[in-house]
């Protein structure tokens, strides 16, 4: 069985206009053996693994000083040790990280880390936490991302919905394509965005130190409001919640060490320390400058919002070219964050789905070698939560700081697990001690973030946070429930014995009929092949006086064209004909009836329903048709019982061609087939 | 086989939850045997097909009274001889609808009576008319139905197009739950409307006469508006247009004839009689008292719209309970008349669909023994309709008049027709100048219905009218498209010749096969009942090293469990195990391959694909599965080519009972099976 499938080849596929359209929008399928992606080095992990941290600073400090406002000037010069608490926690993160990365080299995300170390439960906490966090981690993005540009263009202020919501879409698109070159390409607005923000950073900082604390703004922000509340400690604890966001994303690159080239650990370490050292400097300096200018957050749903990040660029640098090279580079940095969601999610949902958590089409991999269901969710979850919450970064925040904290506690959770593993089976006193100084940085990490958690939850719940808060259980139960389907599934198919191969007694058969027609008669033969018990059963719909002259009438036809040639052909075993009449309409009810009386009567038989089907390969076609054979089918499947299969006839108008159902690269790979047992038949024929 | 189900009645079915709503919204299912309905006599007959034609009189004047408004007292003086002209044709029409009865006592619909005379054409014609004029009816029918209710009710002006949305829901499910005990509620609004109408223009008359053509209103209409526009011919035909829309159902007599009572035609002709006579004294009335009242209409999009009909009962006797009485009785009639479309829609329609001019689905009879596909159809189109003009009559009169007029041109014209045929076989003097008589007085409506149509097309054709001609070619085209793909599928199955039946060779089996567990296990023991060439076909999705371990194991695994208990329950024959990898993960492009390779080879044998399949009998299951088993199975239907079948073999998680799947009636139902050739193999045994 060589392939000889040349001709196929040279006269090529005849695509309906659809496939075309698949085709040009989505770009060719691409075969398995084309997947695999090059090792990357540091320069090109910063961009890849670093986007997601480092766009944090577009909102991160806006957050914390969204709720500072309230406490007018008092409130502005809290940023200061806020954002000092932040980057302590930062580097806390940093060195837990750090440690993370030595001990799983392949994937140290949140769920492989909890599953191997703290059991089922805690990974499914993680996978919760994980989807949240990534579904929040698009929609803040965009939204960010949207807040940037109407900085710069304030007349696009009330399309902010539909520009999230289009970039959303745009993502979507360029994610179900692939984006397996898309690594350098995000290179450039990376390090565009470091250096003009570290830049405004020196200039600011420059202008304020030779001002004496005091610098002129070029455009300067909107006046300090009055203070509205106090400053308390409950100020400050909300204003910490939000700030927090600052840090996320930085647990990127301990997920992807296995894309790095060798040495792997050093390269990723490296990485981390670069990633979190620019993140530091920024926001560090972005606080500095916020207090200097006197920058607060202004609300992104009045027209004439301009974001914290625009107002400091503006303050220090003027409204000129430079500007909108900044702010454009935020923008695009904030959206390809937002993209990184849409690598991770899906791989994290494949995953989980093949430990049988999600449903099984989680895993199944595209046309494009994506995996396309978890791209869509993304999608939808995401749109969900932009159009609920209008596009709007700040109300996002709440449910954001709660997942990323979720999944930092349980990583590290995770990895202070792992070290006490560790520690048992370590035999040596020094090599106690190593592990037990890891262990302590990890439960550092743990406990901090654990204890910035319960802040975020506390300050929170009110803002938005219950959402999460109640959205994490709910969760659970559901990737609960559907492995409890799969487990029961997997029990009633698990099959440890030997195939027991009853004597072969041919299957009972009954043909449908309806009309008299080609149909009927390629039906009628096919099943005269399968066994010599064949009833042919005409399901009479309607009752009536009519349907009694019809019946007479196709008992004649019977006798003159089936039943004769049929004793002739097989020496005496000709096919019945049996008439079933369906009150109701329900043409299955009576076939149903009739299948449980044969079952009874045949304990030891197969009975094969036989449905001649009209193929319709047309959307109009099913309009047309009225589906009599499909519904029949599926009522026997449902519930005909386990000794029932259905055999489909088809008929089709247009003789098919496979050229028609093979795209043009399944058509160009060559047909190889892999055959046990040929080749031991052949050896046994050998022998004889 | 006799019925032996006891058991089965007494357990009774366990419904599920969606079924329960079904059955308690739509009734139980109806039996064939449940159908047929009562005919009726004269008092029935003026409800049951006179509504359509008495609502009339509640748009048809104000139609007319829309467009004079704008030539002030001029323009409402003008009503008298408009009103005297539509009278006139009336006559005419009865005179013709009078003849058509007793020549189509069966069904004198315009579609049967053109089909019968006209041909094919003339016939799709009469459907598309038909066809608009029924959907129309309903939208103009409940349009004006709330017009009287706004009317009498200003308050719920703003919810115009809901209440019209509404009253089309209910009349929808009303329909879906079959309305065979309608006729009699019917006699109660129509009585009420005719009764109460009669004494306002009795009363309205009396004062009128009493006050020297001047009466007194009681409550008096707007005064009449200046005339914007001069009193010219113009305005007159559009004028006579509109309110030709009053004759609109009085075909529905001729349409139901048989039925009637015996003596069918008499019958049948006395209640024309009584219809057309009480139409014409309200039509005749109502144009009186608007010209001696006043009473112009009024714009139904303004706030404070009172209908022609509240205005002249409010003038006439006040705004007290005869009113509300008054009112209530026009709004029910007026939904009623909206009714009868969803009557005679979708008989139409099944009629149309079984000379396979519309999809099949049309023909199909619901559980409540009606045609619900034709009354969704109507749903759809008088709601799209309804929403599209607001729910304004004035909007839908244009093209309302059009299809109605050329509904009435097609039918007398077909009488026309059919006359002549009568006149080429009368051999007597005498009986051809009958023939004559009749040919004449048809010939008559013929040329005024035409020529009122002529006038409607010209003086409604930017107004609307454009629609409805641009439409009717549009659905003749649309017909005769979807007849001739059932011509094309008719003339593939036809089959003339007896059946031939080759000699019985096995088919080709093909197991496919992914994982190995009981599924596997049945399908191959089906397999091998079927047939001694099993061949089991693994598809590998997916390549990489890791598949090629797979592949080896599963080889032994093969060896172990299937081949050796093969070889000893088949003495020797064992089935192959064979690999096919799809490297774009499309695995029906190998499996299709294979079978084009196996047919080449074996030109005469079928190739059975036998694919195990888990039945899903859950929404949820649905959204847990792949669908790899069914996309496969479709694929191999509708590519496989002539000589495949697909056999699908089901697995249930829990066992069905052929319980869930049938309903209460049909349980209940003795199991009758009608067996022809069982009688005579018993006698051959007799003989032998």
């Amino acid at each position: 069985m060589a392939a000889d499938d040349k001709d196929d080849r040279d006269q090529g596929a005849a695509p309906s206009a659809l496939a075309a359209c698949v085709r040009v929008v989505m770009g060719r399928p691409l075969a398995n053996r084309e997947s695999g992606s090059e090792a990357i080095g540091i320069a090109e992990g910063v961009p890849a693994l670093g986007l997601d941290g480092l766009s944090s600073t577009a909102y991160g400090p806006e957050a914390a000083l969204a709720i500072l406002g309230a406490a007018g000037v008092a409130g502005l010069a809290a940023l200061g040790p806020i954002m000092l608490v932040i980057l302590v926690l930062l580097g806390v993160l940093f060195v837990s990280y750090w440690q993370t990365i030595e001990a799983y080299p392949k994937s140290g995300g949140a769920y492989s880390v909890a599953k191997a170390n703290l059991g089922v439960n805690a990974s499914l906490l993680a996978v919760a936490a994980l989807m949240i966090d990534y579904v929040l981690n698009v929609a803040v993005g965009i939204s960010a991302g949207v807040a940037a540009l109407i900085s710069a263009a304030p007349e696009l202020h009330p399309y902010t919905l539909p520009l999230c919501l289009g970039i959303l879409a745009l993502l979507t698109l360029a994610n179900l394509r692939g984006t397996t070159e898309a690594g350098r390409l995000f290179a450039l607005p990376t390090y565009l965005f470091i250096g003009c923000f570290l830049a405004v950073i020196a200039i600011g900082a420059y202008a304020s130190l030779a001002n004496g604390g005091h610098p002129h703004p070029v455009v300067p922000p909107p006046p300090t409001p009055e203070a509205a509340e106090a400053l308390g400690w409950w100020l400050l604890l909300r204003a910490f919640a939000s700030g927090c966001t600052a840090m996320t994303g930085i647990e990127a690159v301990s997920n992807g060490v296995n894309a790095f080239r060798q040495p792997q650990v050093r390269n990723a370490r490296l990485t981390l320390t670069f990633i979190v050292v620019a993140l530091g400097i920024l926001l560090a300096g972005i606080a500095y400058l916020a207090m200097t200018y006197g920058v607060l957050a202004m609300d992104q749903t009045q027209p004439g919002y301009q974001s914290v990040l625009s107002q400091i660029v503006g303050a220090v640098a003027g409204r000129g070219v430079f500007y909108y090279v900044a702010i454009g580079s935020a923008l695009v940095i904030l959206c390809l964050s937002a993209n990184t969601s849409f690598v991770g999610l899906p791989r994290l949902c494949q995953m989980v789905a093949q430990d049988g958590f999600l449903p099984a089409p989680f895993a199944i991999v595209g046309r494009r070698l994506v995996y396309c269901i978890g791209i869509l969710y993304l999608t939808v979850t995401a749109g969900f939560l932009l159009a609920v919450f209008d596009g709007i970064t700040d109300r996002l925040i709440p449910l954001f700081a709660i997942g990323a904290f979720l999944t930092f506690t349980m990583s590290q959770s995770g990895m202070v697990a792992h070290w006490r593993k560790k520690l048992a089976q370590a035999p040596q006193a020094k090599e106690r001690r190593r592990i037990l100084v890891k262990l302590g940085i990890n439960a550092v990490g743990a406990v901090a973030t654990l204890a910035a958690l319960l802040i975020i939850i506390v300050a929170k719940f009110t803002a938005g946070g219950w959402i999460t808060i109640l959205t994490i259980p709910c969760v659970i139960v559901l990737l609960r429930v559907i492995h409890h389907y799969y487990e029961i599934r997997e029990e009633a198919l698990r099959d440890d014995d030997q195939l027991q191969f009853h004597p072969a007694k041919p299957p009972l058969v009954l043909v449908m009929t309806r009309e008299w027609n080609r149909l009927t008669d390629k039906a009628l033969g096919f099943a005269m092949e399968l066994s010599p018990d064949v009833t042919a059963v005409h399901l009479a719909a309607l009752e009536g006086s009519d349907v009694q002259s019809e019946e007479k009438r196709l008992r004649a036809q019977w006798e003159k064209d089936v039943e004769k040639s049929a004793i002739v052909a097989q020496g005496g075993r000709a096919p019945q004909l049996v008439f079933l009449s369906a009150p109701y309409r329900r043409i299955h009810a009576p076939l149903l009836k009739l299948m449980k009386e044969l079952a009874k009567k045949n304990p030891d038989r197969t009975i094969a329903v036989l449905i001649p089907e009209l193929v319709k390969r047309h959307w109009w076609e099913w309009l047309l048709s009225t589906h009599r054979a499909s519904r029949l089918r599926n009522a026997v499947l449902e519930y005909g019982g386990p000794r029932v299969v259905a055999i489909v006839v088809p008929w089709h108008l247009t003789p098919p061609k496979i050229e028609d159902a093979l795209t043009k690269e399944e058509l160009a790979e060559p047909f190889r087939i892999r055959n046990v047992l040929r080749l031991r038949r052949r050896k046994r024929a050998a022998k004889a």
